[in-house]
């Protein structure tokens, strides 16, 4: 698998260990991470820090030159508002873990540009399918939906 | 004035007295606020704390049956970042205190059924105005532009 990836699942574990979503993702400029993180509702109390927020925030201020040129890699379809975030800097690319159990603003996002690649990974699947199964109010609140 | 977009430029005024940048939003929900905010990007060193993202980190974890009933007050029209957690939450209506010096993304948010009110407000309108021309570099670097 790619190392990218595998970073975005560690951190999605992480946060399972921890009692949280199991959802991770890291930003990728030049061939280096620069930001990895992974949901915090739960640790953090948190309603803004999902995965992709997460590895912004650990990234810290970035120029738009390097946003450009980063790949983000997410465990889950990115929802409004990671997808926003995602426009806001203008991340040319993502590589999502599986759309099966969630699907975001895909398809806002390429509508803007914004090229995708979507892996299907069995794990990723895996990971969203049990938390889903134990936490269906948890998850639902971290979707917005009842 | 409102009291809650005056409370949201109080934000944003609290913001520029901290050295940042001069955004602010409150969340109203059954006629009180329940969370506010202001950017902190050069306080935190945050890229995704907005005004309107502050805001929310700020409401803490709340249902989406209360989201639902809310408006969210801010003193510049939302980023795709800020509009993207509009629409994760389904917040249903948005009062902008301008958008005169920028206009995010408020086209989305009219069609996906949200309600926006756009004051022009002069306080609003002359903040942004005074820290675009003293910072522009900060403000390109929140916006996401070289």
């Amino acid at each position: 698998m790619d190392k990218f990836m595998r970073a975005a699942i560690d951190e999605a574990i992480k946060g399972k260990e921890e009692g949280g979503i199991p959802i991770g993702s890291v930003i990728v400029y030049q061939n280096e991470i620069i930001g990895r993180g992974h949901n915090r509702r739960v640790q953090s109390g948190s309603p803004i820090l999902h995965g992709e927020m997460d590895a912004f925030e650990n990234a810290g201020r970035r120029s738009a030159s390097v946003y450009r040129q980063c790949t983000l890699y997410t465990t889950l379809s990115p929802c409004s508002m990671c997808s926003g975030a995602i426009l806001l800097y203008e991340i040319p690319k993502i590589i999502i873990g599986e759309n099966q159990t969630f699907i975001g603003e895909e398809q806002l996002l390429k509508r803007r540009g914004v090229e995708l690649e979507v892996l299907q990974d069995p794990e990723c699947i895996q990971l969203m399918q049990d938390f889903i199964i134990e936490s269906p109010e948890l998850w639902n609140e971290d979707i917005g939906t009842e």
